[in-house]
């Protein structure tokens, strides 16, 4: 049955971000049960509900307590710890499982346990992809190969259920049947079943073993590649839970009309969107006429001071784009430090030694003061009242008589009761 | 249920073209049933299986009868009916029917009968473009575009069924729900509709009138869009018969390797793949950085001797190139004459006077000697046969007892037989 919905017009940006908004109205009872004027209400916001990700990998030895720069990584953690509140973890199959038959499960579930107890939800990335495969697989027959990768996404997404929720369920198939650079086992398969059927195998053995798992479909293709993609997978019955876009912008960044125009294209399908995979440099560029980022090698690629002020435009430019369309449920930027950074890039937020580029003070601006409300002390009028807007997330409101949590959870108008004895 | 079935590694190119060729074994009989040794044969070869098309849209008024300059009209129609098999007829619904109501139906039928009646399949293009729509499809809703679109589908196979059995159901889909440059009714339906019901649209409606028909899915995007809105089409159960691609060289002639990579990749669909629009030009090439070829607009674009030196080569290369590769079934060229070409352009094969381009006399050359069996004598052996082998065709076959039509349908062995009275 196919789930391919009319789509509707793209949704537009707002810059006055109604949609990632909300207002309470809180009433303070007495003793008795009437309304209480007067009173002093404290409202703290607690969380986002919007995704701001970042990839954990760095961290997966500190969580585990095997850091091999204990000082190092705490600061790093402490600095992750500060923007941000979902983590992605590295399932690439042939470094999650070099030797058939030896998962790093335990590894990776101390991190995952790590990322989770400190308030951050975990998604794992990715369960299917042609780079990174498992050198193992090339020894097998297609039909091998094949019930391999289903067994694999069914044990990791079971051994992992209710601390990994969220997975990349298979990442871009656009280019899988034609990815010829290395040899592996996963083009071979996508060559004989064509993308439709890989998507199918991936969410269906994902959802297989958890049913409540979100589960997305990832790739970097930005072209009308992905909207025909996406359209034969809805027809095609496959359930996408959400839409994911890399922008890895080596090569410059995209700007907010080019941002724009890919949003209002990827809107239509009715299916949330999470940017998943952000790099925006804070040094030379990538020259343009490299087609695959992989074959850009260089010895040294350093963060330049210019460089480090374009970057915290762009990221600004960035964020506030994405923050401001509604279909955007998250986004995760690639790469906290420069140190270990994919392709040797500068596109960390900081530098090599753990100082902070302004990029990131830039976000932590966004992220903890202009889009998170500052401890608010209110006083209630003759109804008893109080009313606050706040971005959805959650929220600890306090006065003399208890304390409550409230969750905005979406954009409208929120009525809360406190009576003595609450809380 | 999906149609989609494991592809085939894509097929490979055989410049000896033994797909192209099949062996007859002619064997000769005398009145008493015994074979005659020593006798004539003669082999004549009547027509090639391989489409070799041309668009016929300047021909439609000589066609009719009603040619505006009857003397250059049918020299032209003597060219064209001296290399072309295939002639594709304009269906562009903005001029076909431009008084909602009144289709240039006898017109068209005139003109494809004459084709037809010159031993040209016609093919009609197309049914479904939001280029050249109807205007006045825009004062409907889209349920009522919709339902129009399908009636017209409906009427016009109908009406040429006998006469045109091959239509462009569809054409550019890629682009469809993206194309904003002139607003019009199908890009409309197409963003509500989605691609694959656009395309199934197009080839249900198609053939509930015409079972028969052959029925295309016509592209320019060469990317892997294309392949993924094929692989999504056969995955929604839409049964494609021949794959259109079309190739358009404005912007410079693609070369035989750019040409096989697309071969390799859309070969691996186990449809045979029509070669549609075939344009390279004799003069100065379109800028690369134009995007849309309707773009360019130039007041006086010459064929040059330097240039049609260079056309002659990237055609004969370029037919070379399809014709090597089993799974081409036909080229259709997009305009014979320079006068009255798409945008102006040099691209015909002949010049706008009339006189034939070296490019022409090449193709005249692979198609009606290179490509063609001679009339050939031979002469039985003692068990009364001959052989000879030809170009996947019909041909006659002559001697004193008679003669027989044979049709060489594929590569393989052909025996026939010929006893008194034949013919």
């Amino acid at each position: 049955m196919s789930l391919f919905t009319p789509p509707a017009p793209g949704r537009q940006p707002d810059p006055h971000l109604a949609h990632r908004r909300a207002t309470a109205s809180v009433t303070v009872h007495g003793p008795d049960g009437a309304p209480l004027a007067d009173q002093v209400v404290t409202v703290r916001q607690r969380s986002h509900d919007f995704g701001f990700g970042c990839i954990g990998f760095d961290l997966i030895d500190h969580a585990n307590g095997v850091s091999a720069d204990p000082d190092a990584d705490a600061a790093l953690a402490e600095h992750w710890l500060a923007l941000f509140n979902r983590a992605t973890l590295p399932f690439y199959w042939g470094r999650f499982e070099p030797e058939q038959g030896l998962p790093h499960t335990q590894e990776l579930l101390g991190a995952a346990r790590w990322f989770q107890e400190h308030g951050a939800e975990v998604k794992g990335h990715p369960l299917v992809w042609h780079t990174v495969s498992a050198p193992w697989l090339l020894q097998y027959e297609p039909a091998e190969i094949e019930r391999l990768q289903r067994e694999r996404i069914r044990r990791d997404v079971a051994d992992f259920a209710g601390v990994i929720d969220t997975w990349d369920a298979i990442n871009e198939v656009v280019i899988m049947p034609l990815h010829t650079k290395v040899e592996n086992g996963i083009t071979r398969i996508a060559r004989e079943l064509g993308r439709i059927e890989m998507v199918r195998l991936a969410f269906e053995e994902a959802r297989s073993v958890n049913p409540q798992a979100t589960l997305l479909l990832n790739d970097f293709d930005m072209s009308s590649a992905y909207e025909c993609l996406i359209e034969g997978v809805l027809e095609a019955g496959i359930r996408i839970d959400r839409l994911g876009l890399q922008s890895h912008m080596h090569q410059g960044a995209w700007g907010r009309e080019r941002t724009e125009e890919i949003l209002e294209r990827f809107s239509r399908y009715n299916i949330p969107i999470h940017f998943t995979e952000t790099t925006i440099l804070s040094g030379d560029l990538m020259p343009a006429h490299i087609d695959d980022l992989n074959d850009w090698q260089v010895e040294h690629w350093p963060s330049t001071p210019d460089g480090e002020e374009r970057q915290a435009d762009e990221i600004e430019e960035h964020y506030r784009t994405l923050f401001s369309h509604p279909a955007v449920e998250s986004m995760t930027y690639w790469g906290l430090s420069d140190r270990g950074m994919w392709l040797g890039a500068p596109g960390g937020l900081l530098r090599a030694d753990g100082s902070p580029k302004p990029a990131y003070d830039r976000l932590r601006r966004l992220i903890t003061e202009e889009w998170w409300l500052a401890p608010t002390t209110l006083r209630t009028d003759t109804a008893g009242q109080v009313q606050f807007e706040g971005f959805l997330g959650t929220y600890e409101i306090l006065t003399a008589a208890g304390s409550v949590d409230l969750h905005l959870e979406r954009p409208g108008m929120y009525g809360v009761s406190l009576h003595p004895g609450d809380g």
